[in-house]
């Protein structure tokens, strides 16, 4: 097997590389012994006991497509097709463990550059194939694969630090970039991007970008579609770039076309984004409140009028005494994290103290907030071993304005114990805060008798409705996918869907760019 | 004269009521006495003495569109026509001085509803009529009229504030609410807005959200396109919502396509927007720094380290020197104005006057922040002034990252210099700033021999071409409308006209949308 299929070895059937896994702590063996029924699951089937039907891709197409990036950079051996069909959500994750691939790419393609993207595109749709971008492989949303044949743009040779432009704060990335070789390429000019999602090990820039991808670290540094300046985005109707300007009254923002456009509009290739220095000092502290209420209402406070920290986030009642964040258990009420990140942070964490103090908060100290940090990356490792022990996790999210949130809290809550087994556990946080807003982030562990596939179809579907009636976005920051295509097409309207669907009908008139993404 | 035309013949031909106008200062006047060759104008046209073809609206047309908007809403007299037939350049004024105005609405409409809007564009595409939204009438871009037969909506009964989310803090405003009605109703609520641009006194809500406008407070609050989290815009096909939440992952953002549409895509008839407290406190003063680039540079380090004051505003050692923002002459160098609003500003104050006496900076005291927040609004009354004394007086504006600002700096002046007569004065001042860049504000005083607006028409492409050169956007917060949309198409390119032209043709088959704006 060669090298793409090496790395994607170690991650197959679960969230990322086997060796960092770790056993599952006992509190939380314990806790499945006592309360769920699981069942030892089916041993897991290797990337090599994967069986695909052969590629389809006939011999005058792989050799143009050859021509196009180099026979070195097609890859169409089982390995590593079956590892660059799918993403990482848990039905995906349970089919791999099962050795199904159902739509794996007839080959893996590894361009060099956005004119080999353009070419490439171009080719497929001379030769009735689809094309879907791959970046770090880690959707949730099914955003990776189509039924369609069609080939993976795996974008990782698409990875350098373009230029850096110290005086502006800006620096242009290519999209196949890991996050973080992207920050070590900045931490060599003193800049960091400040974008750590929970992904941030393996997602790649030009990802965060196509799917609107927001950090642990959004209060202080924003979305990643805030961080955004300027696009490179390969269609099969030649490279577009937009943005030249910090803000602009010309016209539509056509970044905010392909912002989330998920590779349905093209394939986003450079990415300039605003940098920041890297911080000289950062403070985490943990707070308790008595109740989830009364944190969100101090969320608010911070969010509304300040200070505001780098990270905020309140777990509920359930996620605290679960200590699914790993601290905070045995205070009971509701644990919120404070980061602050910056040049010097003391003021900001003494006003910020005096806020929540004011509102009711308890000082944990800097324990809690230390122990997050530590572990942020920690819950999809944490989800292999669930697995691994026969029950089932999955998250999902969503965000409202804050007067809906807790009508949207309870409905997400109702609708999930409705349509899950007996015993489940549902546990939420507030991990991303605005003004007029936040987001809502819930996790489900639970066991499913048998086909847990179907079953968490249905209590998903029943999420995503309640979503929809309580005011919710059908996704914060997880992207439509194919999973939520449904639910967002409800959500933006008959006449939101009319001008996206003419603007990939202009764009994509063969239909190659990853379809069944987004539009029906 | 019915009320629409009475309201409009205070302003005719001038910027604003004419009872607020004042006579030029007496620096001014003698200034244009010893370097301009300025000759007494023509004396103006008035309003009513403007002849203007026959309305070419037909019986049945105007009866379909009666039987919608009520006959009484429907005005087709000359006066009421000659006003709503052009926006406020000074190539707008100039013609309107000499009684002409060569694209004037067919009739005037004031829609009571969204619903009435979509009504309306259905029956002028049945009779091959264009629509042009029409708000406070202030573009200086050329947005408000098109060769086409066509109708101006005049939004001036969409005037409610529907409703207010005090704990979201959001409020949903009707798109023709001039911005002072508007904060006097959010004032209800101990709301406001905090956008102020220079328009502000006649300007609506709907022409902000439409143009992407950008006030003087946009350090602090942000532009008007960062404030909208919901739009309603009416279509011919129907009409849209779309902004449900905070911030969303659930594709591209809608918004951002209608934002800066002007009227191209649709009718925005109800804005969303983030509201905040009224300020307690509000501290305002001057600093003199030794040059425009000393100047921004400090002005960089406030927008990038902090901290961020809400206003923000550098002139160039001319327009310093002039005194065309009232305060600062005498003292050389550059006047920063720097203003903070908030619930407390003290420690803001103290801070920033810290960052900028570190960078070079010397503090004028209040005096000149105070004056230049009295009279924020007078440029464009002096204007008036000027064009009184056979002077001529206009602006253009554009915005950069920082690296590129100095090069746009001197790229503009040098295509005014060798467009302009001799002598020219040319003043600029940055007063928007980001993390990333800059805008840059030009404003133009000199006198033509004899067609001015042809005069003036060689200079501004000068300057739009070395905008585009330079690395600018063609527009930070005027809009694109007829005047900037060769160019616009340009800094777009043509994959960026093909995405929004497909958006245009599925919204707007019969094109009555605003024909000609935007696109070509």
């Amino acid at each position: 097997m060669d090298a793409i299929g090496e790395v994607h070895r170690a991650g197959w059937a679960r969230w990322g590389d086997r060796t960092k896994a770790r056993p599952l702590p006992e509190g939380v063996a314990k806790l499945l012994g006592q309360v769920f029924d699981v069942r030892p699951p089916a041993p897991v089937a290797e990337l090599d006991q994967v069986e695909l039907p052969p590629s389809a891709l006939d011999a005058a197409a792989l050799s143009a497509l050859a021509a196009i990036v180099g026979a070195e950079h097609v890859h169409a051996d089982p390995a590593a097709r079956a590892a660059h069909g799918a993403g990482k959500s848990t039905p995906d994750l349970l089919l791999q463990r099962a050795g199904a691939v159902p739509h794996a790419p007839e080959a893996v393609l590894c361009p060099a550059d956005t004119d080999q993207v353009v070419a490439v595109l171009r080719t497929c749709g001379e030769h009735g194939l689809a094309a879907v971008p791959f970046g770090g492989g880690t959707s949730v949303v099914g955003g990776l694969t189509t039924p369609a044949p069609y080939v993976a743009l795996d974008l990782r040779r698409l990875d350098r630090l373009v230029a850096v432009d110290p005086i502006s704060r800006t620096a242009v990335l290519q999209a196949g970039l890991p996050a973080p070789r992207a920050d070590e390429l900045l931490a060599e000019h003193g800049l960091t991007l400040g974008h750590v999602p929970q992904s941030y090990e393996y997602a790649t820039i030009g990802g965060f970008a196509a799917t609107r991808s927001s950090g642990q670290l959004s209060a202080g540094y924003g979305r990643f579609d805030d961080m955004v300046v300027a696009l490179a985005v390969a269609t099969p109707q030649g490279v577009l770039h937009t943005g030249r300007a910090p803000a602009s009254a010309a016209g539509p923002d056509l970044r905010e076309l392909f912002l989330g456009s998920e590779g349905a509009f093209g394939v986003i290739t450079e990415v300039t984004v605003r940098v920041r220095p890297i911080p000289a000092q950062r403070h985490y502290e943990g707070w308790r409140f008595d109740s989830f209420e009364e944190g969100a209402a101090a969320a608010r406070t911070l969010a509304q009028d300040g200070p505001k920290p780098t990270v905020l986030r309140l777990s509920d009642e359930v996620e605290t005494m679960i200590g699914a964040t790993g601290a905070g258990r045995g205070e009971g009420g509701c644990l919120l994290i404070v980061g602050h990140e910056g040049a010097e942070v003391a003021a900001a964490v003494e006003r910020t103290g005096q806020v929540l103090a004011g509102l009711g908060g308890t000082p944990l100290g800097t324990a809690p907030g230390e122990h997050w940090a530590a572990h942020r990356f920690d819950a999809p490792y944490l989800r292999d071993g669930l697995l691994d022990a026969g029950a089932f996790a999955e998250t999902l999210e969503t965000a409202a304005f804050w007067s809906a949130l807790p009508g949207l809290y309870a409905a997400v809550r109702e609708a999930l114990f409705a349509t899950l087994p007996t015993p489940s556990l549902v546990l939420c946080h507030i991990s991303h805060v605005y003004e007029t807003g936040a987001s809502l982030y819930f996790t489900i562990v639970t066991a499913y008798a048998d086909d847990a596939v179907a079953g968490w179809q249905r209590a998903k579907e029943a999420a995503n409705e309640a979503i929809l009636a309580a005011g919710g976005t059908i996704s914060h920051h997880h992207g439509v996918g194919t999973e939520h295509r449904d639910w967002y097409v409800r959500e933006i309207g008959p006449l939101g869907v009319t001008a996206l669907q003419a603007v990939k009908q202009a764009l994509d008139p063969s239909r190659v760019l990853n379809p069944g993404i987004l539009l029906p």
